[in-house]
C-alpha cells in the first residue's frame, strides 16, 4: 500500500458547494433536414449505427488495428500508396491547416490558386506560417488552365503551389492531369484540397502526382464532421522529415501524429493525443460503404444525381435557374435571386425525402458567391 | 438556365477509371472494455443515442441554439459565468493549444507548473508560440503549495501562470484557491488544466480566478473524445481581442472562432469552419447529464468511487499497491512491478461490467509514472 501523506494539498469541504444552478434545457431534438448546401450532408444511418458502439482505448491494440483499417480505405478513396494516409482529429479545415503547417516553411515561396472562398482561406493559413504567398487569380466559378499553371510554377518555381480540387463554394471542379508532374519538374509540391471531392468525382492523388491532399467527411464521404481525410507523398513527408524548426502547431504536428498512427522502428507507437475513437469508427464504417458500393459506381451516381438536380430545382422556384458543364461533376451550383448557391446531390438524392427549397435557401447570405 | 460553356475544363473518361481495388476490410466490431485507465472512459448510452441522431447544417438556427444550450450547460459546469465558453472542436490537446495559441503572444513570459506530463506539454506548445517559459518543477504525483507559487509569481511577474488542476498522468489535484487573486496582483493570467477534473472534482472558474480553463469530454463527463470544453474570462478575451498580430493557428484562432459561436454586433454569426455536430450532440447530451445528476452528487461519486478503488484492486493482483490521500479526489493511483498507472472511476463503476486487470495493464508502458 502506498501512501503519499503531505504530498498533496486537500480540497476544502466548503468547495464542495456548487453557487452556480444548472440551467433548465430541454431533452435533444434536432430537426429533420435534407442536407443539400455547402455545409454537412446527412450521413449514412449505418455510420451514426457504428458511432453508437462502445469506446475503446486510443492505445488498444484493437483500435490501433482499426486505424490501419481506416487508413487502407482512404488509400483506396484517393487511388494512392502513400504510407501516410491518415485521419486528421478535427473537421476538414484542421486536415487544411495540417498541410500548411508541417509543409510551409518559414519563407518558402507558396503559389496559391485563388477562384473561391478556399483559395483564400488556404492564402490567410500560409500567411500565419511565413510563407511568401504568390496568388494566381481566376473568376470564381473557373478554373485554371493547365497553361496558366504551367506558366505561374515557371516563373515563380515555388515550394508548394495549392489547388483547390473542387471548390465548395462554387462547384468548379479543377483538373490536374499532368499538374504534378510539372510541379515536380519545377521542385515545386502539389497540395489539392479534396474536401468536397473525396469519393463524389476521380481523385488520382499516385497519378496525378499530389503530394499533399486533404478532405472533409461530411460531403461525398457520408460521414459527420469531426476528422479528416489528409495525406503526404513521400516527397511531400521528405520536406517535412527535414525540417530542422518545430512545426508551429502542436495539435497538427504530422512528425508526431506519425509516430502514434505510423509507428516508429519497430512499429511502436508514441501517445500524442488521444484520437476521436466514435470519429474513427464513423470514417471507417463510411469507407467501407465507399469500398462497398466501388468508386467507379459512386463517381457515376454523384454525376448523375448532379445532372437531375438543375431540373428538378425548376420545381422549388422559378427563380433558380442552374449551370451545367463537364466541370461540375458532383455538384450543381444553382442561381437564385439573392446570389449564387451549391446544391449538392450525394446519397440522400435516392431517399424519399420530401424535397424543400428552404433547406437550400438557408445556405443564401444574400452575396453572389459567399459561402453562408 | 445558366451555361458555362468553356468555363470549366473536362473531367476526361480514362480518369473514371479506379486502378487500385477496394481493401478486403471485414465488419467494425470492437471489443467491450471498462475504461478506467488514462485514455477515454466509457460513454454513457444516452450519449451515444444524442450521437445517432440526423444531422443539422452548422449554420442552422437550430443547431446556433443548441450551441447556446451546450455553452450554458459548460458554465454550470466549471461555475463561472463567462461569456466565451465554448466547445473546441478537436480533442482535449485542441482547447489546451487553443489557450497557448490565442493568450501567448510572441515574447510573453509564461511560467508553467511541471508536475506531471502536461506540465511538460503544455511547455512544449508555449515554445511553438514563442514563449519566454519558466518552469517551476515539482516531483511527480505532488502539487504546488501556494507559497511556491506566491514565490514564482511575484519573483517572475509572468504573462501567464499554467497549472495542471488535475493531472491525468499522477492523479494529484492541485489546489487553486486565492491563485487567482495572486495572478491578478502580478497583471498575470492564471490558466488551469481541467481535463480530467470537470465535473469530477469542484472546479470554481471564477471563484478560484481562473482566465482559461480547458477540458476533456472522455474522462468524467462520459462523452467520447472529439470536442474539448475551453473557457475565457474578461481578462484573457482583453488580452486577446488586443492582439495586432494575427494568432499563429487559423482553425483554432478564436477570435475567429468567437464571431462563430458568439456572434457580433447584433448577434450575427459569420462561418468560420464545420463544428462536428454530433459530437455538439454529444456533449450536449452528456452535460445534460452532469446538470441533472447535479454537480455536489456528481463530486461525491466520483470520491466514493475514487476510494473505492484502491482496495478494490488488491483483488486484481497482489503486486498492485494504492495511494490514496485527501489530494486525490477523483483519480486513484495505482503502483505495480511495471511502474505507476492511473486507475479511473467515473460513472461506470457502478455498471456490471466485469473488471479485468488487463484493461488497466495495457496502458503500461514499463517507465514509472508516464502515461502510456
Amino acid at each position: 500500500m502506498g501512501s503519499t501523506k503531505g504530498l498533496t494539498g486537500p480540497i476544502m469541504d466548503f468547495e464542495c458547494v456548487a453557487q452556480r444552478e444548472a440551467p433548465p434545457i430541454g431533452q435533444l431534438n434536432p430537426p429533420h433536414r435534407l442536407l443539400c448546401g455547402p455545409g454537412p450532408g446527412n450521413a449514412d444511418p449505418r455510420v451514426h449505427a457504428a458511432m453508437a458502439l462502445p469506446e475503446i482505448g486510443h492505445l488498444d491494440p484493437a483500435f490501433i488495428s482499426m486505424m490501419e483499417d481506416v487508413k487502407a480505405l482512404l488509400r483506396y478513396a484517393w487511388q494512392t500508396n502513400n504510407s501516410f494516409t491518415i485521419p486528421v482529429s478535427g473537421t476538414g479545415s484542421a486536415a487544411m491547416e495540417a498541410c500548411m503547417a508541417n509543409l510551409v516553411e518559414p519563407g518558402d515561396k507558396v503559389l496559391i490558386g485563388c477562384n473561391g472562398y478556399f483559395g483564400k482561406r488556404l492564402v490567410d493559413m500560409a500567411d500565419r506560417y511565413g510563407a511568401e504567398i504568390i496568388t494566381m487569380e481566376a473568376a470564381w466559378g473557373t478554373v485554371f488552365s493547365f497553361e496558366q499553371i504551367k506558366a505561374a510554377v515557371e516563373e515563380h518555381k515555388p515550394a508548394i503551389l495549392a489547388l483547390v480540387h473542387a471548390e465548395t463554394s462554387t462547384g468548379a471542379c479543377q483538373p490536374l492531369v499532368g499538374v504534378g508532374d510539372l510541379c515536380h519538374d519545377n521542385g515545386t509540391l502539389l497540395i489539392a484540397d479534396c474536401v468536397t471531392s473525396i469519393s463524389g468525382v476521380p481523385c488520382h492523388l499516385d497519378k496525378w502526382g499530389v503530394d499533399a491532399a486533404y478532405a472533409g467527411t461530411q460531403k461525398c464521404l457520408s460521414c459527420p464532421p469531426g476528422i479528416s481525410p489528409l495525406s503526404f507523398s513521400e516527397r511531400a513527408m521528405a520536406k517535412l522529415m527535414n525540417r530542422t524548426d518545430k512545426v508551429k502547431n502542436w495539435y497538427l504536428d504530422m512528425k508526431m501524429v506519425a509516430s502514434y498512427l505510423v509507428g516508429g522502428k519497430g512499429a511502436t507507437r508514441s501517445y500524442h493525443h488521444t484520437a476521436p475513437i466514435s470519429m474513427v469508427y464513423a470514417i471507417r464504417e463510411a469507407l467501407t460503404i465507399v469500398a462497398k458500393e466501388g468508386l467507379e459506381s459512386r463517381w457515376a451516381r454523384h454525376r448523375k444525381n448532379a445532372e437531375a438536380s438543375g431540373p428538378a430545382s425548376k420545381t422549388w422556384a422559378s427563380s433558380v435557374s442552374w449551370i451545367l458543364s463537364t466541370g461540375y461533376r458532383h455538384l450543381q451550383p444553382l442561381r437564385c435571386r439573392r446570389g449564387l448557391i451549391r446544391v449538392r446531390f450525394a446519397s440522400m438524392c435516392s431517399t424519399n425525402i420530401k424535397w424543400k427549397l428552404e433547406t437550400a435557401s438557408a445556405t443564401l447570405k444574400g452575396r453572389s458567391g459567399v459561402l453562408a
